[in-house]
């Protein structure tokens, strides 16, 4: 490493606690903040609990409300309750209901540059906006944050970005990502940090740069980050945190383990086809395709401006008759805005639907396309059936392509609305008197501790894991690339209410891929003692969710045979005890059907070397060699059966 | 019948096709105009494609979607299509999702003096503000009248409410009608129309009317009328259709079957205790009980000024921290009002959740309080489960009474704002230049007749049903009085999205009352053919739901005996053959249990004799003696099974 450092490494530098700076290895930082939603926050505080947290220890920990907002029945807002009770308890900031997305409501309150972040939610990395470290992680990684333990991960290498160009109109930072997905697919930037740098970034807001760092995590990288400049010190000025910015720039002569350059005047407007943020090719190749519905809003369109450019767009005309325009504002600080600016108005005058501010559609809680018609959304990912409708077809694009296609009727290329209407590409300015809005933030009491924890019928407590034996069990499921946490365990208004309780969410477990799963679990955990699935590369893309660890592993999921995984879900398997092998050879896998009974013997020895474990197939009569890459405190907390029971040994 | 009319008698004659207007008479009227929303019209539609009906015969039909507007899953969305595809092949318009809730939206852009309307929905009535004739009824009796049949109803009686006296400060219109509910709980008034006349109508806008309208519902009157005065027109040429205003009083002199005084100066803030809209007490009586959630919104307060005088309450405050402050505006329109006249922004300034225009929780969909935890609510029902939450604690109250408990946490007098905050009781006017929007209201197209369906795969036929014949069945429920629709099928979201498939939907026939209901029946089916279940007063008041017939119907249900019935319910129950008894001798129904085989022999003989049917109970060897007061025409239909059989036959 050279004396010049870039912006990543110089926010790992400061916060490094652990190992060495050496790319691969494991690093521990130290996590200055941490931020958890209520999908996966319930697991995160009966985590706290059973590790009999006094208070945080970060500087600031915030539990937002935003995913599960439906409220269909008792189990959302006995949550809600559970979680306000905890974060005055344990010492959090609460986000109450309605209050907002967490990404961007903590980039406009919470986030600094030259921070850490640790986020149960695989966006975290959002706030990166701002010259933040900002990592997504399962929920007990945070957990162990919230309680002062150090974030462990690989080293990063660092794709350096540079931007260059100036962006066309109608072309925005949404496309400028859509780009790099296009460049980089939903694997390419594995064990990357991205860092984007260059004259470019005097055309991206802070909000901009939200986008683009929200969707690294689609491309799998650990993080994305921004330097900290005169633009986010304006940001932080318009958030009334002027008082808490500081310059984080690269050194002159810094280095990048990759370098990129993105033209971005050569970026036109760009769309993800169904069903990966990965499948991205230009408007001009699909306009014309009829739609259903125009989706506005999420953690990846999260800005004022998104919200105005849409406005600017339908003002004063009407959406098509066969289209619903839903638009999802971000915040509670955002709705006034709006409403303050004529946003609002314009909207609601042209047709669009309107609903409370949160997550909504973006996780499937709500907004569910019809069957077989076409979804364009700003949100970040289309994995399949996330908008709760089997078989989807959810497209992903910027606000201008969306709004332009919600006035045709069809996917349409924004730059036809200058022959179209007669539109010039509408300008962005900031508006006088932003308001900003707290008021729902709710700073945690003086005297907490002795709050009583409010636990409605729905919230169960953690179940115990035993240490690894040797097995011989069947394969339950071979799968391809690219198997996201959203069909391991899939997202949706059905399935949300159970993400504190695992015994009944555990039966949603892989029916995206087979709905019988759950059925076909039960029976080889009875006969076999258990099961295992194998699969491609990169797998457990996605969300963050460490209920796609710990339901499998309910039901009996002995370990995961797969060519690659991705950091979170990998991370996550190992929290809870379920072996990630993978192959030595990747063809092994075209040798293992569906069916296949798989033996592992000697398993604690074979795991503590790590490097060549056996693996037999009993109905094929082979044998083929796995590895795991674990660190030798993951090795430990596997050995233990999971990270909690390491834990508890470890202060017994 | 005297020669000096009042309201509803003069609106009855100018539209009798059929039957003499004598109390108690079946007659038959002409409809004018309908409304169909999309809980209930799926059906309407369905049973229009059975009918091979080719235009609406009506002035005026119109199809909302208000309901379902959650779209979890594909269900509710394709729902729509199939309702608007509907809505064009056989001429009606077609209000889109989010456009707003049908009765205040009907009244604003459709309702006229004069005329009479027909709504598949329990709260038509709402309409009777403005001087008709509004009627709520089950899907197929709509369906009927939009084929240009009459409708069906036994000539009420007349309540007249002569309204006196000044409202206090802090008393609006939901106080005024919950005195009448105090007065006549849920089923005082049924066979009347309560017709509201007196000095006392100066102080109520046409919105306030219909508060007390919609609510009349509540105490199972046939419908409400007001008279179409100078207010109206007022009310009317703010929504440009002053060229539809018609004056409608009564002539000097005119009776009523009943009269009743109702000095407004003495009403005080009421509400009513979970769970039902009958048990209404003074709002000091329970003042102080701490509260979870303030909900505004629904056809029962559904005005501007409702949203208003939340907001100037609220205004500048922020509602207390274990409060949810869920506002749910009516329309599309209304939010537009709000918007332009700062009513949004006090609201979310203060903290209030903004939920996109529709029913949503006042009928489960969405909102559902915390387990154990009070809501106070400006809906206007509160019967057990309908807002989602098992054993829930429902409070119906005014806008006024649920934004000062928002603001305190707990039930609060609005009269106590004064010392509490210096504040004086807002005097409301209506805005300036109110913005008039039917952007989303879609006429039917020239030519639509050959529009084809569009079914999702959610969206089933209509099953068909036998004629009755002698049965010997287990009786499988024995309940009490005032069995609400929403206990024998009830709303929610995981319900109302099978409201287009009966095969599913019936799978939750009574799980209010009994969580094994379906699987019993099953048994019984199996077993002996069928069941029946007994009940006290007023059986199946509440919702005009069909499904609530025609699901234990399609699940084997031959017979109800009940004391007596509620109007709709039970002509729905005619209308799918199941036969509707009457104990002769009110205590009979002491000497049946549940578990005990009813017999009925020599059915079809003993249903047209009809006065005295001769029912055995074989369990405990007694006799019993029951009756039926069916109209010729309906024992008929109900002879064939169905109304939809003899309509077929009739054709054919």
């Amino acid at each position: 490493m050279s004396d010049a450092l870039n912006v990543t490494q110089k926010l790992i530098k400061s916060h490094l606690v652990d190992g060495e700076m050496k790319a691969g290895e494991e690093i521990g930082i130290k996590i200055d903040q941490t931020l958890t939603q209520d999908a996966t926050g319930t697991l995160v505080m009966l985590e706290l609990e059973a590790m009999n947290l006094d208070e945080v220890k970060t500087d600031i920990s915030c539990q937002y409300v935003d995913h599960n907002l439906l409220q269909t029945d008792n189990k959302n807002p006995d949550d809600h309750l559970f979680l306000k009770s905890a974060a005055e308890r344990f010492g959090l900031w609460y986000s109450r209901p309605g209050n907002g997305v967490s990404h961007p409501v903590h980039s406009e309150h919470f986030a600094q540059p030259g921070k850490t972040l640790a986020g149960s939610d695989s966006h975290t990395p959002a706030s990166g906006c701002l010259g933040m470290f900002a990592l997504g992680a399962g929920g007990l990684d945070v957990a162990f944050a919230i309680a002062g333990e150090p974030m462990y991960l690989k080293m990063p290498k660092v794709l350096g970005v540079e931007l260059t160009g100036e962006l066309p109109d109608w072309v925005s930072a949404k496309d400028v990502v859509l780009e790099m997905l296009r460049r980089y697919d939903v694997k390419g930037a594995r064990g990357f940090v991205i860092e984007y740098f260059g004259p470019g970034l005097d055309q991206l807001s802070t909000m901009d740069r939200h986008v683009i760092a929200n969707m690294g995590t689609e491309m799998g990288a650990t993080t994305t980050v921004f330097p900290s400049d005169d633009e986010v010190r304006r940001f932080m000025a318009q958030n009334n945190r002027e008082d808490e910015w500081t310059e984080i720039t690269a050194d002159e002569g810094a280095e990048y383990d990759e370098y990129e350059e993105l033209d971005m005047s050569e970026v036109e407007p760009l769309i993800a086809l169904p069903s990966s943020p990965g499948n991205v090719v230009p408007v001009r190749e699909v306009e014309g395709k009829e739609i259903y519905q125009s989706y506005i809003g999420s953690s990846a369109n999260p800005g004022y401006r998104d919200f105005w450019i849409t406005s600017e767009i339908v003002k004063g005309k009407r959406v098509h008759d066969e289209v619903s325009l839903d638009v999802n504002p971000t915040s509670r600080q955002i709705i006034q805005n709006m409403v303050k600016n004529g946003v609002m108005l314009n909207l609601i005058q042209s047709g669009a639907r309107m609903h409370q501010a949160g997550c909504n559609g973006c996780i499937g809680m709500g907004q569910a396309p019809a069957s077989g018609r076409n979804s364009l959304r700003t949100v970040p990912r289309n994995f399949p059936d996330r908008s709760g409708t089997k078989e989807d077809a959810v497209f992903l694009c910027s606000p201008e392509t969306a709004a332009a296609s919600a006035l045709t009727g069809k996917i349409t290329d924004p730059r036809d609305l200058e022959d179209l209407y007669g539109m010039n590409y509408p300008k962005y300015e900031d508006p006088e008197d932003y308001i900003i809005n707290k008021e729902m933030l709710m700073a945690p009491p003086e005297n907490g501790e002795d709050t009583e924890l409010i636990k409605g019928p729905n919230i169960s407590t953690m179940p115990e894991f035993d240490d690894p034996s040797d097995f011989e069990v069947p394969v339950l499921l071979k799968m391809g690339d690219n198997i996201s946490t959203d069909e391991i365990l899939r997202a949706g208004a059905d399935v949300l209410p159970f993400r504190s309780n695992i015994p009944e969410i555990s039966k949603f477990s892989f029916t995206v891929v087979d709905e019988n799963f759950y059925e076909r679990s039960v029976e080889a955990k009875e006969k076999h003692g258990g099961h295992v699935v194998v699969a491609g590369e990169n797998y457990a893309q996605g969300s963050s969710r460490e209920h796609a660890a710990i339901s499998p592993r309910y039901l009996g999921q002995k370990a995961v045979i797969a060519k690659s995984y991705a950091r979170i879900g990998w991370q996550n398997l190992a929290n809870f005890g379920i072996i990630p092998l993978e192959f030595k050879n990747p063809d092994d896998l075209d040798g293992i059907d569906q069916g296949d009974h798989i033996k592992i013997e000697n398993i604690k020895e074979q795991l503590k070397n790590g490097s060549d474990i056996t693996v037999t197939n009993t109905t094929k009569g082979t044998t083929i060699k796995t590895l795991h890459t674990l660190s030798g405190r993951q090795l430990q907390s596997l050995l233990d059966g999971s990270v909690i029971n390491a834990y508890k040994k470890q202060k017994a």
